[in-house]
């Protein structure tokens, strides 16, 4: 592979969001969670803007990340915290644009009871990228 | 993000269904349920018709959804009551046509045993949107 | 929706599969198994070749399947017969074709613990349809 | 079927990876670990070169793999050993290249705790095969 090449795309969307109010287990492992992972396989830093759409009020963002050249970033929904975080126990989704092409991937432990529970999907590639 | 941009598509399809019969712990987080969660990004609000294919009988619906501009819906699929609720324990399928461009992802909890297990994909995107 | 539309593609690939050997809780319905769910939008029936591919043998196949139109069928892995039974605890892969456009998406239940879990995701879809 | 025809796409990501560091039941099979499945249909054996992406390191790589014709292999990531073993605990992602065109997916199995969970999703296909 050229190292360089960036892969992906530059728009993602994740449909399904809710950040479980209960976990069990230590944290902050098992603590319940939801992820976004990006991976930027390019040479330059992508520069994230993430935005959150509610069911009852209006979008809030953007949340700025970043992720380094080469390299792979697991982000927490429940860590966000500049705007506001996001409120548990609440559906939302999100839109994730990036000025670089990237990869996104969705995931959510949820230990609300005494044994976690996973799930994952490739988020939806919604720019041409 | 231009925050009036439709992101995704106007026809998704999720090919698996199935609402558990049984469930533990408290309702309604812990009811088993099977969600198709959609983002309108839109600045106009979607209007969803829903169409249900089963085994052994004609597809049912449309069931009318609608999802207002800029927010998300997590819609349960066994809250759908008109024309006609969704037996439980039954495979189905259905097909989710927008007449906005959205995105849907599949979700579903299931809490049958003590324990819930949980799986998520992003829909299938069956229109060019 | 033009009921009679058929929605899809007709060449499906699935490179995750594994019956877990063991199960807890009540069969049917909690037998570890692994499905693939396949709806059929269109007005004509589909005709499907299953060909599973293993790790160490040659391909097998085809299975042949059929999905009445306007329907929806779920297929267990483990209840294929002919020409042969997949082995349990066995790696395989899987390419479903069909004469008509359909919809594939892969489940499994695991209940080789106490617990089931559960995994899907919408297989890919290798041809233009 | 052709059964020489190879079906997929060239280049595959997999942005979220993670090993738990802990298992619960008898190894190998209730072992944690991440897996990608890969499916080459064609009869040309596909070489395979993975290459991991941290958050705070360089990428390491290649590791080589390789499907021979007309099989599927399951690689399990935590039994890669050449040039170096992926660490437990530890965020990463992964782009798989190959030779020839394959199918891609990503499961993972998390014993942490004494009931197992699964995730998986088709890998997302970042060339044009």
């Amino acid at each position: 592979m050229t190292s360089s090449h960036p892969l992906g795309r530059r728009l993602w969307v994740i449909a399904e969001g809710y950040i479980p109010a209960l976990s069990n287990g230590p944290a902050p492992e098992m603590t319940s969670h939801e992820a976004f992972c990006v991976l930027n396989s390019g040479d330059r830093p992508a520069h994230l803007n993430v935005t959150i759409f509610y069911e009852t009020r209006d979008p809030v963002g953007p949340y700025r990340c970043e992720v380094p050249a080469r390299r792979t970033k697991h982000f927490r929904f429940n860590e966000l915290r500049d705007p506001e975080p996001i409120p548990l126990g609440t559906p939302y989704a999100s839109v994730i644009e990036s000025d670089q092409p990237v990869v996104v991937q969705h995931t959510r432990l949820d230990s609300r009871q005494a044994e976690n529970a996973l799930l994952s999907t490739i988020a939806f590639p919604a720019g041409d990228g």
